[in-house]
């Protein structure tokens, strides 16, 4: 029929039952008239048990050696898949990242693919083998081996998938699928049949970590169809593609982010160019600031809100600090209990009456909005973390019946 | 001052601490003006981890797949040590067997090298770096990894020294050296200064497990000088060369293998073509010859007895009995209650005498002689597994005070 890319999770081979749990599958996706490639990552722990070792002998280990270190997890693993569909009938061959052909740039431990050359991957193919892939993975131009980061695995899957003009990629999780909001939370969360790149992209970056963002973006850029599925509960998944049928859904999702500070630079002189001294120096940091809200003037002043990840707050504080005196002395606060719920859909681009629904939901909860921040297919409202749970269910409510 | 191979086995990189004790002896070789280039082996029990993981997944894993798995032993090791030798301040980088440019013939698991491109290792050590290679290691020809079989990495070893002219390949074990007996058994037994290749291959092959005998086959082939010698302890070890000083000592050591059964066929016709008959179907079926005595001929018959390792000794005696008719049909033995104890020294060459010195330090203790096999630089007999012990201890008594 076509060629399916599939990827399995460190999870999802985390051992003998787990690896077979997979091997069955594939079998049956190949028992369909499909070729399979199968992208998987390392062995449940191992990553993590392979970076205790590292840390033992030192604190500051060499990105190459690390990435020497770590490449070993999934070569592991793809032997022992091979070894498991050989063992039920299935002709499978494992290929670690450079043998698949995977070319990066030099930034070990987050390298980017800059070339997939799949000619090994195609032969071995055309000798009607499943072909085993080690994601994460790849060589630079020095032949040294370097890994892609976390979520790795994904973007792996993705780019073979697109070299290899793949019908479909489909990312098997623990998860049965991308849901409106966090299942375990809000029970009344639907699994959605079909969601865009873009509201997947939005989604992802909002906390609701099903697929690397990495990923969806090279999904979206070369056009692949993701699915994304269970790997122990046998259903459809959930389809993230270009365009989607709308079906009357205003919206795909409600997503909750608690890593988030709120950083107010309160008196700052109201004059041009404030603005630019204050995010330049934040820049410089590298400080991802999320939301800006600047209030109006008063008294020829005004303060300067934003939010960043919690991580970062200490440098934004530290930086701002020193350099005070730039933007007019006035006190610089920072509050961590906060969190970020987002409203996500293309289908609100057409619908002006979307903000006033999340709102009068959150009013009916008697929440208070301390930011809002706007975009085409997505409403965010900083709120205190307290209420975080209660504003998405009652977002969703109000929403998705 | 020179170039100097040096090979750590699984037990001297087992953890933190054998680590670091590696990187400071390969530190202190560097401080004294050497370039080094350092293989190692997969830490511990790495290996036999590996081959539990798989044998959960199947009892007949596919070789490709298993040089797969068992490659990522030797990988998590240089990684490790590479990162080791930095913290202590030692510029070094590590490297895989294929980027080391080792090409293997296509026999997973028990591979031969076939080339040695030393292109990216010269050029590390131009860098002036140390160069950490993956042991037991190749690429054959499909681009897919291959292992060497166990022992492998001293081989590696010898043949990198070999490769890059180097003046030294030391392999380093947990034991000081070779020794003239088993110390652990003969209190007496002293360390030797220096041995030839030809006697470090009988010692090798009679049970005295020091070296790989394939690494010391090349190593005479090449030239390359051996030194075996202690991780732990740093006092001079065993240098295994060419030609070595005779130093008036006539044998250079005592050895004893216990992995041997002797099987008689008894009462075979005193007729040209049988012993032929006899040892080709022993060849097909593989089974490894190693002492053979033909009885003197009675009543136009001869009784054939031979040795072989006891774990081919099943196949023996079925390939035999199933064949029984075609030289005599007369009984066929096994005894599996038996030891070979050879001594070994080139010095034995030009003194007629040490034949007989053995067989009468055997004697003294009592000890009865089932066998007898000489060859110029080694005297073995077949004895009762019992008597094993004493006779070595008699024998080294006899020769080395």
């Amino acid at each position: 029929m076509g060629l399916i890319v599939q990827k399995f999770g460190g999870t999802s081979v985390k051992d003998r039952n787990r690896i077979f749990n997979v091997a069955r599958i594939v079998a049956n996706t190949r028992n369909q008239g499909n070729d399979v490639v199968v992208v998987v990552s390392a062995q449940g722990d191992t990553t993590d048990d392979l970076i205790a070792k590292a840390a033992e002998i030192t604190g500051d280990p060499s990105h190459r050696e690390m990435d020497m270190l770590l490449a070993t997890g999934e070569q592991i693993s793809i032997a022992l898949l091979a070894m498991a569909l050989q063992e039920i009938g299935v002709p499978s061959i494992s290929l670690t990242g450079w043998q698949a052909g995977f070319s990066t740039d030099r930034a070990y431990t987050k390298a980017r693919i800059k070339r997939l050359n799949t000619e090994r991957v195609e032969s071995e193919l055309a000798r009607n083998r499943v072909v085993v892939v080690a994601g994460f993975q790849g060589l630079n131009r020095s032949e040294d081996i370097t890994t892609l980061g976390r979520g790795g695995s994904d973007t792996s899957a993705v780019a073979l998938a697109a070299a290899l003009h793949a019908d479909r990629c489909q990312i098997f999780t623990d998860v049965e699928g991308v849901f409106t909001a966090d299942p375990r939370k809000i029970p009344k969360a639907t699994k959605l049949k079909e969601i865009t790149f873009d509201e997947m992209l939005e989604l992802a970056s909002l906390g609701a970590q099903v697929l690397n963002n990495r990923s969806v973006e090279l999904a979206k850029k070369y056009g692949v169809e993701l699915e994304v599925l269970s790997s122990i509960n046998p259903v459809p998944g959930t389809v993230v593609k270009e365009e989607t049928q709308v079906e009357g859904m205003l919206i795909k999702g409600v997503a909750k982010d608690e890593d988030v500070a709120v950083i107010s630079i309160l008196e700052v002189p109201d004059v041009p160019g404030m603005s630019f001294k204050v995010f330049s120096l934040l820049a410089q940091k590298n400080i991802n600031v999320d939301i800006i809200l600047q209030s109006s003037g008063r008294d020829n002043c005004k303060d300067v809100i934003f939010t960043c990840p919690k991580g970062e707050a200490e440098t934004a504080m530290s930086v701002l600090g020193a350099n005070k005196s730039r933007f007019g002395g006035g006190e610089i606060t920072i509050n961590r209990d906060v969190a970020k719920v987002s409203v996500v859909g293309a289908g609100m681009q057409s619908h002006p009456g979307t903000a006033s629904t999340m709102f009068e939901a959150l009013y009916s909860q008697n929440i208070n909005i301390h930011m809002i921040s706007t975009s085409e297919i997505k409403i965010s409202v900083i709120i205190d973390k307290a209420d975080a749970d209660k504003a998405v269910a009652a977002i969703h409510d109000a929403f998705i019946q």
